[in-house]
């Protein structure tokens, strides 16, 4: 008789996954050992659980299917939280898989124990823990149906570890699982049609809304009426080279002023957005007061459907098309910039490609330069945990073997989770990783103008550069076994970023930005 | 008028925190810019919060005093977990000190909204939030007193940003804060007195039990009675070189087998020992049923009085002595093993020094080599959550700069925090880190086998492996700023290691261990 281990993997293969990003420990043996069997399962070792949360968001994300992070309890769980968290906010369908010891074992406080569910909620509105095999069944049923696809939400499965060892009956198959996003009712098609009425339209477009469906049928619309569309600062995922789409700014100044040229903002899989901090006197809005905002359909519901419904409803059939930039091409020598960066990369993009972005500070002018670069996905930090990009990269090239995966990463953020390269090598991934490489948390230079703390002290400025010494992202990477090169000009970049789509397995570039 | 976060910075200050382990994010700005005026403190920037909080653990530990890890919220406290949790199982004070949004602002929710408080508890029994500025003062002086010295307690203290901002008036002066842990009542000490009279009793030392005054007052009782001196498998700190001291086996037939021998188990400082995981059959314990479990002083109490005062209740005044072991002097051209590299390394160790303990299985052996080094205060990883040896290590080398820090650090584990080496660098601290490079998570081979899955399937090994490829230490070292050696033998360690003393700042050796 197989035990529960073996029947809750190979009911999770059976329901259509296939990844597993794993930093196991001794409560989740038995789950290994299950996973011996399950050939259709690709389980990738990650040297720290915040590597396999973030891998399995990327995974997700991309490819619209559930994918297992499988920790250790307590602390492991802790330590991928942060990964979660943006998986939660990217409505990524991760399911966690914790293993754990039982209740009467935790009652004795051994060296491990915590509040794994205190822990798993703050990550997942569903967190579940069976206390009999037979609840295995139903229970992962339930999770997989929370999880759905994407855009999905995330669930955490605790799973004590004598349970699993201990032999079950057969799980049934597993039930169907297409994912059926609510379907907008025809009055919120009417109302954002009548929207035109009253003066320019702008669109902010997230989950469903921001993928090729959606994004198509917003470019129609624009078109057609002449509506601007936007995208979130930090989008989860969005389909590009299909439309020309603004991407928000992040200071509220910037928004407010973006936003204020409209009579109605129509909310297309995003909710309103709102500030990270509290920044006086603006507040949370993004959105000036006196622009009218309607939610043509919110996150959870089907927005590319609405979309197609309301460019059939404006007989907006053409499609959009690009003003191509005019640009002269860079001087090899020039010393990059990020907006010579931006320019050399958004100029090379290979066809297909996905590319996951982590740039920041550095990055904003790529987004420009990249608008009409061939079709390809951008995925970005979406809760704001920095860290996400390199980790997301591999759950991206795991799930899309077919394409390269371009790593645009801030360097600070690239350093919390560094050792995702040990997995781009060892799994010999397809990845790109461009390190922009400013030797500061500039973001925090930036908050410290804007709180008004200028000149920044000696502690202040320590706090925000990563100098003294700088790291070598070159032998970071020899280090976890991936081909680096420094670049210091245009020329240079270009030269090592076209080079690397021609070599299998992972590439690191560290753009030196002055 | 100043603001709160000046007030609150100059009260710590006063309080007499000096060291402040910090990865600020925009809602903690405004207390990096009140450090500019405590130069009492040292803000120490860790590239990811795990190298804050277990350098903060690091520093409180050696030091017994308070320290601050500075950390953003949400995801920022998210990622200081795992060495909280080390810290808690440590009782080490250290006080978290975390921005936050106002109520209003999460209440939009924001990009990085989560729920601090749930984190929060899962580390520490005092978590607060003031509402007010008045109620700082209060709470900051209450989280202190519970924070108390070593042996101490974790606390965190969430503080809204716009909250900081604002004026207030000063703070009084802190009040007094010497620490005092409760005294034994008599009666435990003639207990412990009278089970002398039936068969051989040892003792466990922890908390204050295990540091210089118990463990001299410890081996006093030993040499006068014959009684065997334990410490737990992890310990918290303990100091060495004062009376031969057995580690507490990890394995619980080894640990059952150790006390077998026993009439009585003295828990001096120590709660009663349990096991990491549910093993079958032997349960949690690590002492057989039919041994006297005895508690003299719990981890809260005065164990190092109760020890002195049982030491004179038995007239024991005869000072420990250590058989020296009669070792041949290993070939230098010996391939390293665990073994030898415990036998180079405790006949090495220089006077004075700390040692941070984090070889896990490759260091089983040196403990036994160094038992009679010079005296050393040693500190191991307590709660489970790998990834704290190279945090602990910089703090120990800030809280104690007169003496070497000798990190001993398993290579799996490492990789968790190897972001330690830049700050290392940066801050010019003196650690000799020592990489036992056996590039496996061997303790889960351990595992494996002792769950009777053998042989382990391709899945299981890929997990426990750290190779395809191995990760060179020497280049992660480098590209953080720390010049790095690769040892193989025995005199290639040695000559490494002792030539690493005399060079001010840190040194990695990655020993490549068979």
């Amino acid at each position: 008789m197989p035990n529960t281990a073996d029947e809750l993997m190979l009911h999770l293969q059976a329901a259509g996954v296939s990844a597993c990003f794993a930093n196991p420990g001794t409560t989740e043996l038995s789950m290994v050992d299950a996973l011996e069997r399950c050939s259709g399962i690709r389980t990738v070792l990650g040297l720290h659980e915040t590597v396999c949360t973030g891998a399995a968001d990327g995974y997700s994300r991309l490819s619209g299917r559930p994918s297992l992070a499988l920790l250790h309890h307590g602390p492991g769980l802790a330590n991928g939280l942060a990964n979660l968290h943006n998986a939660r906010r990217g409505r990524s369908p991760v399911l966690t898989l914790v293993g754990e010891s039982s209740e009467e074992h935790n009652r004795l406080q051994p060296p491990l124990a915590c509040d794994a569910r205190a822990l798993a909620g703050t990550v997942s509105a569903w967190v579940e823990r069976p206390g009999t095999p037979g609840e295995v069944e139903g229970m992962v049923n339930e999770a997989m149906l929370h999880c759905g696809g994407y855009p999905g939400r995330p669930a955490v499965l605790l799973l004590p570890d004598p349970l699993l060892a201990t032999a079950c009956k057969p799980f049934a198959p597993p039930p169907p699982s297409e994912v059926q996003w609510p379907v907008v009712p025809d009055s919120r098609i009417e109302a954002a049609a009548e929207a035109f009425q009253s003066g320019p339209v702008a669109f902010l477009l997230a989950a469903s809304g921001s993928l090729a469906r959606g994004v198509t049928a917003a470019g129609r619309i624009s078109a057609e009426t002449g509506a601007q569309l936007f995208c979130e600062t930090f989008p989860a995922r969005v389909s590009r080279g299909i439309a020309p789409i603004t991407r928000m700014p992040y200071f509220p100044e910037a928004a407010l002023e973006a936003f204020s040229h409209f009579g109605t903002v129509i909310l297309a899989g995003a909710p309103e957005p709102v500030t990270f901090f509290d920044y006086t006197p603006t507040g949370g809005r993004l959105i000036p007061t006196e622009v009218r905002v309607l939610t043509l359909a919110t996150p959870e519901e089907d927005a590319a459907d609405a979309l197609e419904r309301l460019a059939a409803r404006l007989h907006a059939t053409a499609a959009a098309e690009f003003k191509r930039p005019d640009h002269d091409k860079p001087q090899a020598d020039a010393l990059l910039t990020p907006d010579l960066m931006g320019e050399v990369l958004g100029s090379s993009l290979p066809d297909p490609c996905v590319v996951v972005d982590e740039s920041l500070t550095s990055g904003r002018t790529f987004w420009i330069h990249s608008e009409s670069s061939p079709r390809h996905e951008l995925m970005a930090l979406t809760g704001g945990a920095i860290g996400q990009g390199l980790p997301c990269a591999v759950g991206a090239a795991v799930a899309s073997p077919d394409r390269r995966v371009v790593a645009l990463q801030a360097d600070g953020s690239g350093l919390y989770s560094l050792q995702s390269l040990w997995t781009m090598a060892r799994e010999r991934l397809d990845v790109t990783v461009v390190i922009c490489a400013n030797r500061a948390y500039r973001i925090l230079e930036l908050e410290l103008k804007r709180a008004g703390i200028r000149p920044p002290g000696t502690v202040a400025r320590r706090m925000c550069t990563l100098d003294g010494p700088a790291p070598n992202w070159v032998s970071l990477a020899d280090g976890f076994g991936v081909p680096g090169v420094r670049v210091e000009t245009a020329g240079q970049l270009e030269h090592a970023f076209r080079q690397s789509l021609h070599v299998p397995g992972p590439t690191l570039i560290e753009a030196i930005l002055t």
